[in-house]
């Protein structure tokens, strides 16, 4: 998504992307750029004895590394609006792979420019759970003129 | 907040917390950690022709710093159940010093171990503009059993 | 290039993708991950002294920066078979913003599945100064079945 | 080598340099860097069904690292010229550990003050195969105002 | 330690942190930013034939680990003066996780405004073995005018 | 120093080793790795107002930079012993170049295959300030059996 006019969306268009593992070093790196050392994530011994028995992936990560996965064509996107319906629903272990779904549910145009595409987004790893779903809404041009 | 059980917190309450300055480190690291390689990011060009005229973070970034600057203590937080009425507002440039306000607009028991604590969130920088604000729910224990 | 098959490709191709701005950050992420602390990348009252009069980038992180350029779609390239021609033709200030020109030089069928294109690729920084250039040799599918 | 003046080195002297591990950390840090996410070396499930199997180091990435296994000393390198045949001719895989083999092929006074170095590299594991083969071109100075 | 004033500690005072896993990450990571590549720490096969058997982590990675795991607060920590008796016990294997034990063994007013409170600390593996310890010395406020 | 056996070390025997300039990106990258993101190392605005009017280097980061200025040079290090008198001196700010000077201050034969060298070592600034003082004690072997 997020790779074509604001114009060529339709309700209901579906892609999947490809993502990536998420592996220790994501973690690790996640961890030490925005601060967050939280022993769930970093300390083997307390994940151990945690409701998820190993280390997990930061919430924050797995969210933010959708963004590694879609397309974001220069010149088509315009901003990032925010988001809405952001949940949590499985953990990502370390070692993980995600892919990236996205389902078109929203098209408004704010004016001549540009609009914005309302996208649901289902991360699901490599046993086919999805474990974070989102609702993304990018301002998206509607021509050559619309960033 | 996340420093103390579920049974603590008040509606209305409100604390805020320092942050930290986003350089160009943490935007070229977190780039590189998830994968996006926007141009807006990451080429002082086309930034510089760009409507905001110079590199800016990520949203995701900005969003997921907020995670380094309030306090999450082992035992208390049980989860991150996810967000909603995430809102990009204005941008952050390379050097932009980030503070986080929490206000706690929901308080949802779930069972007797544990509550669910709605918070909105605003960051701000040190122009005191609002850049980005979001509705996090956190699971937090009632008490020692909890988590 | 590297986003459609063999067969797509002609002699005299020419394209053009925009990089990014190589900043402290890669040199002394690149500078960390390789070993190669060099003090003309690395000491900034070294390089001063320098016939360049301050800090530049490693080669290496020059040349190896184009991957992060130009396309490189799953299901085309098959493998990176090599490299001719590798000339450093300028140095590459912290700072200074690349692109990415490709010339397609030379096509070879090594078999039904794949077969060998053979780039010319300069590395331009935002004043126009080539100050990288290389042939790289990319092994490349033919079809659905050739990777 | 590229620890001694020009005028020194002999046609046919060979070295030895031990190196050091690829892991995951450098295969995650060094796709971030560079902003190449392909996904045969950052897909666990893409790798496993590639003809590798796993997961495997970047091309550039075990190139680059040789720079962090041999000398470079201040004062005695000038500039790195360039390289010439350079070939892939086996995958490092996340763990491999790499060592660091030069032969000197070329010597070519430039002036007074310096001349070029050429060096043929060779790659190899831990299992003896050599992974990647180049030859250098290092300018070096002829004695203490050579650079 | 290091989250009240000066006049609130007293000799012989006893905390203990929890710490996190070392991981390969934090070795590779911790490498680069220094500089140091020794093969005990970054070649797996010199690690596997020497003393230890297996890499180990660097001993000031270690040793600085230890500020990631006592509280640091704004405002009561003036400057961090020194340390003594630094001595390293035993080796940190990668996946080692650590704790940090700290034991108030000096008070000393300095002035009205802050005095120096030195710390027997004991960084401690999971396995309950003592791998670390040094006398920290840290200037504290008195009070809110001490820094 | 710690490139030759240790019989061949003198007491009052002095060396400089030239180092590299501290940036922002070693701050917020060691930041990141051991966990330590007190603000007047990550908050431009909280820094402006301390003592030093801006962020300055980790006491750690400094102190574990000289391990990357000096040589290590397998076959001959045994092991890092330990410290003591350590100081620091004067702030590092980020942009600082620091060089390493070392004076042998003791020998202590351990058995007939190692022994102690113990050096003190001083941190100096692009402005010839001393930074930070330390005494290492590294076991250097007596020949090539010593490891």
């Amino acid at each position: 998504m997020f790779d074509k006019y604001f114009d060529e969306y339709e309700i209901g268009e579906q892609r999947v992307f490809p993502g990536y593992t998420i592996t220790e070093s994501h973690v690790v790196g996640f961890a030490g750029i925005v601060g967050d050392h939280y022993p769930l994530h970093m300390n083997a011994e307390y994940a151990r004895s945690s409701r998820f028995g190993q280390r997990i992936a930061h919430g924050f990560l797995v969210l933010s590394a959708s963004s590694g996965m879609f397309p974001l064509v220069p010149g088509i996107v315009v901003a990032f609006y925010g988001m809405d319906d952001v949940r949590f629903l499985a953990p990502t272990f370390l070692g993980d792979t995600l892919d990236c779904e996205h389902e078109v549910i929203g098209l408004r145009a704010k004016d001549v420019r540009a609009g914005v595409v309302s996208v649901r987004q289902t991360l699901r790893n490599q046993r086919g759970e999805a474990v974070c779903v989102a609702t993304l809404h990018i301002l998206i041009a509607r021509g050559p003129d619309g960033t």
